[in-house]
């Protein structure tokens, strides 16, 4: 029997992600695989039953969708979800597993071989599964587009007969894909941006944008690290950068703010101070809200005003943009699917890089070893 | 004693904007004249008492910036506002003259010399006191960021390691200010544009912005008049037109209406037909509203989804975006003031093109003939 595919709905508050979109459902039916699409689970990404019947897949029940050979989930399972999964069976999808290894230790004692897409690593052959970078890239565009809108300013140059108007200018901090994303958006619409990275290596890019690179006048080493995720500075370093930070947030219009480094509270980089110095009615978009935020008066998915100064700390704005999200999202899984499994099954291989990079449970244990060393703390 | 101009603060809902800014106050200061504002008038636009002083004007009751030799407003006065003006004082702002002829009649009642600023004519010597066309230009910006926020799909062309995102599809119904300023954003953000319009006039203006001109095929004749608006074509021929555009309304992810005729219903070109031609999770932002909408299904000052499709109905963007507004507005203002006024006094001049366009009462008479006609029938 065919490998059977199931997309389960998202049922996690504000989701409007699903898994896999019909031109993917396609592909893996033509390829032999059989594919399970829980009723209704492309609603929010405006994605009828009927479409992903025409191409090739069948419309299922909750269970009998988490219940296939091959699960594949936007949002890491709830605990009544990891019951639904079948001992032996494969999930695949967003697992947070430094941030919730809890989630990952359910999934291993319920006999289920996971694979966290955060894991996937960054090498170039693992590009076209790298959801991580696909779902910054929205964030980074959607972070303008709400800043954009909150801000009472323009942001381009404007010349008209009621005399100029002086482009917004923009300060993006961390210049990772979500930052390099908002700062091509923040160019198109015309603002003057400038971003700031630890990492001197991002510099180039940065500047072929058409941004300017901040560059603070103090020692820090080049935090550029393997895997390409900044490193965490060191604690006095991290009180100095911000402080030299200031003045260059207190003449922003906006900051978008993205620093994180994975299974850590991300750096503050935004003080109160800091915030003082804004002007009222500019705006600080924190991307970093889900693991603390950036700066420190930010209230995770929750706008707070503050002097008049605007700060939006969103939880998911991938969701919010949930077509294209989504359609990105199943690029990445098609990508794997079509690397670990064929119609006759899922081929574990932990000789591949990206597999052992990826796979976090196997066999009933948890296998990455820092999940292990946390779930061990 | 110099002239004293009273700056009231707005108290419509939702109006954000103040009439005059700082630096505008500091050049009629300058200039000999006296600026009195509302304590707190500029708190919707972000600018504090304190630098409206340090621009040189006195903070003011609500009844003494009403009591003024000459008062400046965004929005039509109230009854209430009305009976605070003296007879012989000078009025300018936003009157919708054409749509609310009674407010005209009572201020011609009160003895108030009223200038309508919509009804500056569009000559160039006047352009600077362009007041309608500079919250068009507001207008036409944010419909497109609002849009672009709305919609579930990038407007740019993304190509990523996760496939390509094609752009999104914008169409702009109807190319004065609103829509000229609607089409460059949505360009700066990357999307497909096309536009349409009656006039031809303006077919090589929206090509020199980067879109496409529709050209449908039915017989109009060039809808060009003398002062620039479009004239409202017969009813028959409005229905030709309507139906003409349901295929390019339906291909569109994003449609943004923008016609209207002063004192008319706004045309009807986006009929129930279009929007069920459209897909889920597009976006129609009808910028017409004000005046009963292009769309059918538009509710003015409302957001309603129909058949999946997003219909947004503002009624006043400029105030969403006020610190630029109002910039721009106080800077057509200073226009008309430098104009008309020295510190001595106004100046009523009814042998200037621009000020017998504009001004809608003197001596207690309503001395616009299309308002006596509206008062009249």
């Amino acid at each position: 029997m065919a490998l059977r595919i199931g997309v389960p709905a998202e049922t996690a508050a504000g989701e409007r992600r699903v898994a896999l979109v019909p031109d993917v459902v396609k592909r893996l039916t033509q390829q032999g695989m059989s594919v399970r699409v829980e009723k209704g689970a492309g609603t929010g990404a405006f994605i009828t039953d009927a479409e992903f019947e025409a191409a090739g897949a069948q419309i299922v029940t909750r269970e009998e969708a988490w219940a296939s050979d091959l699960v594949v989930h936007v949002q890491p399972p709830s605990e009544a979800e990891i019951a639904l999964l079948r001992s032996g069976s494969v999930y695949i999808g967003f697992l947070s597993p430094l941030d919730h290894p809890e989630i990952v230790e359910k999934l291993a004692r319920q006999g289920v071989t996971a694979l966290a897409m955060e894991l996937v690593p960054r090498i170039s052959r693992a590009q076209k599964m790298d959801a991580l970078s696909a779902m910054a890239a929205v964030a980074g565009y959607k972070a303008v587009l709400i800043a954009a809108n909150l801000l009472p300013k323009f942001f381009p140059l404007l010349t008209t007969a009621a005399g100029t108007v002086r482009p917004a200018s923009v300060l993006v901090l961390g210049a990772g894909v979500a930052g390099l994303q908002a700062i091509a958006t923040a160019r198109r619409l015309g603002a003057r941006v400038s971003a700031y990275d630890i990492r001197d290596a991002v510099k180039e890019e940065v500047q072929s944008l058409g941004a300017t690179f901040l560059e603070l006048p103090f020692e820090v080493p080049d935090a550029q690290d393997v895997s390409g995720y900044a490193k965490a500075l060191a604690e006095e370093k991290q009180r100095q950068q911000a402080q030299l930070l200031v003045p260059h947030i207190g003449r922003s219009d906006v900051v978008i703010s993205t620093a994180q480094v994975p299974g850590r509270r991300a750096p503050v980089l935004i003080t109160e101070e800091a915030v003082a110095a804004m002007q009222p009615g500019t705006v600080i978009i924190d991307l970093a809200a889900p693991s603390g935020g950036n700066c420190v008066l930010t209230k995770p998915g929750e706008t707070v005003v503050h002097n008049g100064v605007q700060i939006v700390g969103p939880l998911n704005l991938p969701a919010e943009m949930p077509v294209h999200a989504s359609q990105m999202y199943a690029r990445t899984l098609l990508a794997m699917i079509q690397e670990f499994a064929t119609p006759e099954g899922f081929k574990p291989d932990f000789e591949d890089e990206i597999f052992k990079g990826a796979c976090v449970t196997y066999n009933g244990e948890v296998v990455n070893e820092r999940v292990r060393a946390l779930l061990a703390a």
